[in-house]
C-alpha cells in the first residue's frame, strides 16, 4: 500500500472497548488503581485491538540492520565490520536480543535492509538489501527518494506479514554501526532540539570523538536545513535504511492495529518520523525503556510520556523492548485472568456507616 | 536453628565468583556496560550463589497472610474480613499474584501465619496459624515474645524448605488488612523517620482516615518508645505475624544463599527488620519496585539503592516481586547465554591507530 494511503488509514483507538476494559478493571479483586501502569496498558491495548479483554499470543522482534555512510567521519567506537558480524551473531542466537527473546518467548525476525557487505544465505534472515549502506549525510542525502520509499515499503510489508501471522506484539530492534549519529540528527531535526542535547556516547566513544560526532551532525543539519520541515525528507537525508524500514513497521502496525513496542534511542527516532507523519501512532505504541543515550529523555519529554523501564541500558537490538514484553503480557494476564469482587465473593470497601460502627468497637 | 545463630551464620558475597562474572561480562558481544543493571544483577547473583555463571530454575512466591489488631482503630479502607477472602482467592488462582506468577512461571506458596478467622483445609495452603491476628499495637505489644519468635522461626523453616526444594529465587508476598499501618510504624521506628513521611493511603483511605492512621501510629510509637532501639522488639510490638515470618524468610534465605526479591512497602518493612539485625542481608536482596506508598521512597533513600521498577503499583501480595522475576532471569540469561567477542568473531573497539586511518578514508 502506498505510504500516504497507509498514513491516512490509521484510525483512533476503539473507545467502546476502552470503556468496557475500564469497567472490568474496577471489578477486579484489588484496590482501585493498585496495579498502576499495568491497568493503563490493558486499557490501551483494548483500544488498539477492539477487544475489551485482549489475549496473549505470538510476539515478534523485528530487527532491521543496515550500515551508515556517516561512519566515514569517525563517529563510532566500533568499525562498520561489526554490523554484519552482529547479524551473524543474531542468526546463531548468541546476541543479547536472542537471550532476551528466549526469556520473553518471542521470535526474532532479522532483516538485512542495507548492510554494506554480503551476508550468507540463512533461512532466518530476510534478505532485503536496498543499498549497501547509506551515503554520508554530512555531504549528501543518506538515501535517494527511491531507496527511502523502498525501505519504508519493506517495513509496511513486515507489518502486514505480522498481521497475517497473527502476531500480537511487535517489538522493534535495530543494528547498524553509526546509527546513534543518524538517530541524533533526526531527533535534533524533528523534536527539534540542540544537537548537543541528543548526541551521546553511542557504543562508547570518548569526549574528543563526541565533539566530532556533534560537529558532523551540525554540518549535516546545515546542509539539509531547508528540507527538514518535511518528516520524509528528514528521514531520507539524515536517517538510515533500518530506521526507514522501522518507520514503515510502526505505521503499518498502527494501520493493522498491532501494538508496537519501541526499544531505545534508534527505534525512537524511527517512531518520531512516524509520529510526525501521523501523531495517532502514539496510541499504538508502548515505550519500553529509557536509554542511557541522553537524547532519549528529550524524546519522552516532547511526547509527554514515560517509558516502562529504566535499567541504564544502551544496547539497542530490541533488548529493552524484548524485556518490556513481560510487563505488557503481565498487564494482559491480570486484566484477563483475575477474579472479580463478585465472583470471588470478596467484600469491597467499607461503607461510611459500617466504618463508624467499626471504629467504636 | 535459633535466630541469633542464623543471624551470625550469614556470610558475605563470594568475591571470587564476582570477579569471574565481571570478567565474563566484559567478554560478551555488547559494548561495555550496555546492559546496565542487568549486568549488576548477574554479578551480584554470582556473589550470592558462588557460581560465576548462575543458572535459571525454580521460582517461589512465599505469600504470608495475617490479621492486624490495629484495624480496630479504623485505619483501613477494607474490613478485616477481606484477609481470609483474599487467601481463598489466592488458593483458587484468581488474584493478581496468581496471574503474575503464571506469567513469571513461579509457584505461589500461601501461608496462614495469623489470619483471624478459620480457613478451610486446602492442599495449597500452609496452615501455620500462630495467633488469630495480632493485638492492637496502640494499646499493647502486637505480639508476645513467643508469638514473634514462632513467626520468625516459621519464616526460617520456609527458607530451609526453599533450599531443600532447590528454589533459585524467593519472591516475598503478603496479605493482611491493616498491614500498611504496622509497616509504617516499623519504618518510622527503624529508618527512623517522621510518621507522616511513611504513612500512606493504603488500600484507599481518605484524608480524614489518614489523619487517624498517623495518630494511631504516633500513639503506638510513644507507648513502645523505650523498646524500639531493639529491632526484634520493634517487630514484636509494632509489626505483624506475616511481617515477622517474612523477616525470618529473608534471614533464612541469606543464610541459605538464596536470592530474595523484595516486593513493596510491607515486605520492605520485614526487610528493614532483618537489615537492622544483620546488614549483610542487603547483598542477598533484589528490590523489585517502588510502591506508591510514600514511605517506600524513604526506605530506598536510607538503603542507598534503587528498585528495578516504578509502575505506580501499590497492591502487595508479591505482585511487584513476581513482575521483577523476569528482569532478574533476563539478567541470568544474557550473562549465561550470550556469545563472547572471541566465540562470535565480532571485532572489538577500534584501536586509536585504526581509527585515525579510518577517518582519513
Amino acid at each position: 500500500m502506498k505510504l500516504t494511503k497507509v498514513i491516512s488509514s490509521i484510525k483512533p483507538l476503539n473507545t467502546a472497548a476502552i470503556e468496557k476494559a475500564k469497567k472490568r478493571q474496577a471489578q477486579l479483586t484489588k484496590p482501585a488503581q493498585s496495579l498502576g501502569r499495568l491497568e493503563d496498558i490493558a486499557i490501551q491495548l483494548a483500544g488498539i485491538t477492539g477487544e475489551s479483554i485482549p489475549s496473549l499470543g505470538k510476539k515478534r522482534v523485528i530487527l532491521c540492520a543496515a550500515d551508515h555512510g556517516v561512519t566515514a567521519e569517525g563517529v563510532s567506537a566500533f568499525p562498520s565490520a561489526v554490523t554484519p558480524m552482529m547479524v551473524l551473531n543474531f542468526l546463531s542466537g548468541g546476541a543479547a536480543i536472542n537471550a532476551l527473546s528466549r526469556q520473553a518467548g518471542a521470535e526474532v525476525q532479522v532483516v538485512d535492509v542495507g548492510v554494506a557487505s554480503d551476508l550468507p544465505k540463512n533461512k532466518n534472515l530476510i534478505s532485503a538489501k536496498i543499498a549497501r549502506g547509506t551515503a554520508n549525510f554530512k555531504v549528501e542525502p543518506a538515501m535517494t527518494e527511491k531507496q527511502c520509499e523502498a525501505a519504508i515499503e519493506l517495513g509496511l510489508q513486515l507489518a502486514d506479514k505480522a498481521k497475517k501471522d497473527k502476531v500480537k506484539w511487535v517489538a522493534l530492534g535495530e543494528m547498524g554501526i553509526g546509527n546513534t549519529t543518524s538517530a541524533a540528527a533526526l531527533m535534533a531535526a524533528l523534536l527539534p532540539c540542540a544537537v548537543e542535547d541528543v548526541t551521546g556516547f553511542g557504543t562508547g566513544i570518548n569526549r574528543e570523538q563526541w565533539l566530532v560526532k556533534c560537529r558532523v551532525i551540525q554540518e549535516g543539519l546545515k546542509l539539509h536545513e531547508s528540507y527538514l520541515i518535511n518528516p520524509f525528507e528528514a528521514l531520507r537525508r539524515l536517517g538510515g535504511l533500518e530506521i526507514a524500514a522501522l518507520t514503515g513497521v510502526i505505521l503499518g502496525c498502527a494501520k493493522n492495529r498491532i501494538p508496537v513496542v519501541v526499544d531505545g534511542f534508534i527505534t525512537s527516532s524511527a517512531f518520531l518520523v512516524a509520529y510526525r507523519l501521523n501523531p495517532l501512532v502514539k496510541d499504538f505504541a508502548f515505550f519500553s525503556h529509557l536509554s542511557e543515550e541522553p537524547g532519549h529523555a528529550k524524546f519522552f519529554h516532547m511526547l509527554e510520556t514515560h517509558p516502562l523501564l529504566n535499567l541504564k541500558m544502551r544496547l539497542g537490538e530490541g533488548s529493552g523492548a524484548a524485556l518490556a514484553l513481560n510487563i505488557l503480557e503481565a498487564a494482559v494476564r491480570t486484566h484477563a485472568e483475575m477474579a472479580t469482587f463478585e465472583s470471588a465473593k470478596v467484600p469491597t470497601k467499607i461503607e461510611k456507616e459500617k466504618k463508624k460502627a467499626k471504629s467504636k468497637r
